[in-house]
This record gives C-alpha cells, sequence and structure tokens, in this order.
C-alpha cells in the first residue's frame, strides 16, 4: 500500500489494515486474525463506518462499570494490541489496572512479540496522552506467567493470571471468542465486550457490549473515564441494545440498495 | 487448526479459510487477501450462507452468457485460485477458453505462484470431474506474458493478453476489483462478477453478478454450462436482481436480531 493522505475517505479504515499486515509481519497474530478483521469491515459497512447511538450509550455505560470496579483489568489479543495497544494502556492507566494479553492460539512467540510490543507502546501511549505519562509507565503487563485457569474452558486460552482475570471484577474485551466470554460471564464477572457483530456470540452473551470498531470506540471511553460521575444502570438491558445496533444496520443496508 | 470433521456444521467455511492461509503460506496472496475474504464471510452470514434465488437466477444468466459467447474468458486472481482454481479450470475446459491470471499487487512472484498453482489444480480438477479431463488438460492458462492493456486502468493491473481478456466478449470475473471491473464494461465486455456484496462497486458495475460464496456457487455454475439450451436474457436487470439479494439479507439480519 502507498502513502494515503489523512484526507483520504477511507484513512482510518486503510490505516487499521496496514496496521493489522504489519503485525502479522512480526509475528503477532494468527493466521486468522485477518479474516476476522475482514469480517468486522464488513459489519462496520453496514454501520455506516460511524458511532451509531446505541454504541454511544454502551461506551458511556462501559466506563461507569470500569470506573466502579474493584479490581478491573483489560484481556487483549493480537488484533487488540495491533489496532489499538495505546489506547488501552491509557485505558488502563486510567483505571490504574493491569492490561492482560490472552490469546486463542497461544505460543510463546506469539506472546513474546504480543508482550514486547506493548512494552513499546508505551511510548506511544505517552505522545498521544501525555497527561498519563507516569501511569502508563506503572501499567502492570501480564500475560507471561500465567497460574490461574479459568473454568469450563479447554485449551491455553483458559490461562490466566490469578491478580489479573481471575481475580477481576470488571473485564473489559475487545474482539473476545465466544466461548471464552460465555465462561467469564459465567464466573460471575461483568464482562464488557467490543465487537462488531451485534450477531455474534461475545455480542449476546456479554453483560455490555459495544458494537463499534475499536479505534474509533476507544477515544470516547477515554472521554467517558474522565468523567467520575458516571453512575452503572444496574437495569442495563444489552438485548435491546442490540437490537437497536441491529435496526441501524437494517436501515443503512435499506437506504444503501 | 485441528482436523475439522465434513459433518462441522462450518465445514465449508473453515476448509475455505485452511484453503486461503496455505496459499497465504506459498505467496499466492497480497497481504489485503485474507480481509478482503472476511468481509466475505460477513456477507456470507447475512445470506445465512446458502445460495439464494436471486442468486440462484443470476447463476443460470451467467451460464447462458458464457455458453453463447464468441471468446469468453476467465479471469482470476490469488483468492480465486486458492478457493476454487480447479473449478474454474473445469470450467474453462466446458468453454473450450482460457483462464487468464490477472491481480491487483502483481509481482513476478506471485504471477509464478499462482500460473504453477493453477498448472497443478488441472490434476485436482480431473480427479473432481473425470469426463472432462481431456479438456482440462488443453485449457490455455494466461498471465505470463501479458501483451495488452485495459483502457483507462492506471498500474500494472491492466496488463492483459491480446488473446485472452483483451479480445473476450464475455468475462467471468469472480472476486474483482471495482475500477477493473468498470473498465471491462466500458470495453463493452459482458463482464459477469461473482462477489459476496450487493453494495460493492464491482456488483452494480457488472453486467450480472452472482452474490454467492464461490466454492457453493461453482457446482451450480458448472450444472447450467451443461444444459446448451440456455438463452440468455436481454432484458437481464441486474440492479433487481441486487435488490432482492439485500431482500434476502434484510430479512436474515431482521430475523437474527
Amino acid at each position: 500500500m502507498g502513502e494515503v493522505p489523512p484526507t483520504h475517505p477511507r484513512y482510518a479504515s486503510l490505516m487499521a489494515r496496514k496496521r493489522l499486515t504489519d503485525a502479522a509481519a512480526t509475528g503477532m497474530l494468527a493466521e486468522s486474525a485477518l479474516i476476522a478483521h475482514g469480517r468486522g469491515e464488513a459489519f462496520d459497512y453496514l454501520l455506516g463506518e460511524r458511532t451509531c447511538d446505541a454504541a454511544r450509550k454502551a461506551i458511556a455505560e462501559v466506563a461507569a462499570r470500569l470506573l466502579s470496579a474493584e479490581n478491573p483489568v483489560i484481556s487483549v489479543n493480537g488484533n487488540t494490541v495491533a489496532l489499538a495497544g495505546p489506547q488501552l494502556l491509557t485505558c488502563a492507566a486510567m483505571l490504574n489496572c493491569p492490561v492482560e494479553v490472552n490469546i486463542y492460539y497461544r505460543t510463546p512467540e506469539r506472546m513474546e512479540a504480543l508482550l514486547s510490543a506493548l512494552e513499546l507502546q508505551r511510548e506511544e501511549a505517552t505522545t498521544l496522552y501525555p497527561e498519563f505519562h507516569q501511569q502508563i509507565s506503572l501499567v502492570p503487563i501480564l500475560g507471561a506467567t500465567p497460574d490461574g485457569r479459568i473454568p469450563n474452558l479447554d485449551g491455553p486460552r483458559a490461562n490466566c493470571h490469578a491478580d489479573g482475570i481471575l481475580s477481576a471484577d470488571v473485564i473489559l474485551v475487545p474482539l473476545e471468542d465466544g466461548d471464552r466470554c460465555e465462561a467469564l460471564v459465567a464466573m460471575g464477572k461483568t464482562v464488557c465486550a467490543i465487537d462488531l457483530n451485534p450477531l455474534s456470540r461475545t455480542a449476546k452473551k456479554a453483560t455490555i457490549t459495544i458494537v463499534d470498531e475499536l479505534t474509533r470506540c476507544l477515544p470516547l471511553l477515554l472521554d467517558d473515564l474522565i468523567d467520575e460521575t458516571l453512575i452503572p444502570d444496574e437495569n442495563w438491558d444489552n438485548e435491546q441494545n442490540l437490537r437497536q445496533v441491529v435496526s441501524e444496520m437494517l436501515r443503512i443496508l435499506d437506504d444503501a440498495a
């Protein structure tokens, strides 16, 4: 891909694609990661590549849950680190919580690549959000030495840190796999997912689902995290929120045809 | 990915994914190819992963156009060869026409990988369709030495063979780029596209668009090519056909929500 000017109508989408293909080249991603990203692109197309009202509400609710958590944690995988590692480190810095790498296809090489990338991304995070530079430098990055397991989940993706995911009450999990989302909810945790497919198992199983593109919604989430007056809505109806998202997609698809 | 039994509900989708990740490993694909496949997967999900009635009609119309063509040609790219090279060779064998490799990101290495893969796929095609083994062995595979250019198209993707795409009256182009589709239509050619996104420029610009998954629609197309009584419908309304596909997607999305 040649140089793309920031004024290009599809600049954000092309930059996301570039971050992912670069990450694939450095061994950070499983082979199916680019395919998963493409699926997301199609659903984002059906959202008109903008944050819909229902997503805006979910973002505020996720901020409220994270702010009122005892032990929040941010769980990241390859695509997440590639697309928005610095923003997620900043989110963790604001919440004073760890970031934990947890991936579906766990190999020592991929774990090492992701942990190294996150360490390097502290600098990018500090450049983007200099007001949090102190906290960013202190964010614990977990994943290297898991000492716990998520119950009812097979394989290495169940591995986690006792002082990270295992003991968390509220988890922010962008781009999650459906099984793991379900297992975390079954543990009684508040699972805040970010997923572009409103019909996915993750979207349906999570406590709160932000149906929005990761790099577009995180600046909005960071804005909301500054607002310490946000209070969780104990009557949050995730199913209704997802139906609102689908209605928006139906409207856009109908208009485009 | 471990062994997947053919009875798995998502067998076809998982096999398609495996063919593509294998092809990526052998250098057949551009770096954005897996992302494009993922976009297709999402649209196929909205079709319920089945061939809808509108697509069935488009397949028959494409068969009729190919059967009545003077100089048909089948244009293939990386994803096409990876997913359905043998079926497309068989299609060419039945039509007694060439297959021409034409790719967006043309490098000598990728062209070589694709031309070699097609040569090897003659054997797979013969195993699948033994009744055409003689014709399959004779299908000209073009692309190595382009001696013509598609007008009004920049870059190496405009390169083509004078006795292939340049002189064809009817072109079957699965998974085409929008610019090239438009340039081929502007040359007065009948462009038969296969594209899972009914809203894409390719889908909208082509003469006939089959909105269906490549490996699912090709056996149906091959069936139709045996029926030599098919006659082209000169009043084919592609826009209306695409609207029918979108209606089907709207119905499925609405039901799923």
